[in-house]
C-alpha cells in the first residue's frame, strides 16, 4: 500500500539532523501522467508512456550531445517524502527492514534514480520512457547511462 | 586530463542559482586508496580494490537487510566539483558538450552514482568493491541496485 506519510507498526523513525551540509538546485521538472501515489508504478518499464523531462535556464546548454545516448539516468527530488524512517515496514504488516535495504521514496535524502530510454530532444524537453515518479517531481541531474558511456578524457593513472 | 578547477578553452559557464531548493544531509563518508584526482580511476571496476563506507548514527539502523543484495547503488557527494560549467571540454581541447552528455564531476548538482559489489558489512561499515571516487567523500544514499531489486510491497493500480 502506498505510504502517504503516515507511521505503520514497527516502524522505526529517528531525529534526523538538519539537511544542511549540502544545497540542491532543481535544474527542472518531470511531467508524468501520475498525480496520484497510488496510481504511480513502483518500478518504471521500458515499454511505459512517453514522459517529458523540461530543463529549466541557465541549464539548457548542458544538454548538448545528449541525443547520442540511447539510455539516460535521470536523478530526481522525490519531494513529498518523509526522511527519518529508519526502519520500514514495505507490506504494512509487523515485518519491518531498513530503509538502504528497499528502494523505497523514504530515505534521508530522497534522490530517485532511474534509467530511462530517450526517445527524443525538443528544445528544453526531453521525452524518455521508463520513468515511474509523481508529475512535478523536481528534477537534479541528468547522466549518459554507465553501460553505455566511455570516458573521453584522455588516459590518466588511476585507470589501471 | 584532470580538472583542478580550472576553466578550459572554450567552456561555458553560467551565473547558476543559488543550490537552496533542498537540503542534503551526509549519511557516511566513503575510505577509498585514493586521495589524489589523478590517481583516481574515472569508472570503478568490479575487480578493483575492497572501499569501505561507513554510516553514521543515525542511520546505521537503515542497513537491516542490505546483506541480502549482491549489488548496491551508492549515491556521494562530488564536494571538490564546481557547478557552473555547462559546456565543458574533456580533453582540454576546443571541442566542448553539454554536462549532461559527460558523467564529468562537474555539474549543477555533483552527484556521483555507482554500482558496487557487496563483500561484506561490519556493524556501521560497508566493505564493497568498484568505487571510482576520492577518499574521504560524503556519502548521501544506498540502495539495493534496481536490477537485483523487485518492489516487497502490494501490488497497486500504477503497477500495470
Amino acid at each position: 500500500m502506498v505510504r502517504l506519510n503516515d507511521l505503520r507498526a514497527g516502524e522505526v523513525t529517528v531525529e534526523a539532523p538538519p539537511p544542511v551540509d549540502a544545497g540542491l538546485v532543481f535544474i527542472g521538472r518531470v511531467h508524468t501522467p501520475w498525480t496520484d501515489p497510488v496510481e504511480c508504478p513502483r518500478q518504471g518499464r521500458k515499454d511505459g508512456p512517453i514522459c517529458r523531462i523540461e530543463v529549466f535556464e541557465p541549464w539548457v546548454a548542458a544538454l548538448d550531445g545528449i541525443t547520442e545516448f540511447e539510455y539516460l539516468e535521470v536523478l530526481y527530488w522525490l519531494h513529498l517524502s518523509r526522511r527519518d524512517i529508519v526502519k520500514q515496514s514495505p507490506r504494512n504488516s509487523s515485518v519491518v527492514r531498513g530503509a538502504f535495504s528497499l528502494r523505497t521514496p523514504v530515505r534521508p535524502n530522497p534522490i530517485g534514480t532511474q534509467i530511462v530510454k530517450l526517445v527524443r530532444v525538443e528544445g528544453a524537453n526531453i521525452f524518455v520512457r521508463g520513468l515511474d515518479c509523481l508529475d512535478g517531481t523536481p528534477l537534479i541531474d541528468l547522466k549518459p547511462d554507465r553501460c553505455a558511456f566511455t570516458p573521453i578524457v584522455p588516459h590518466q593513472p588511476g585507470d589501471n
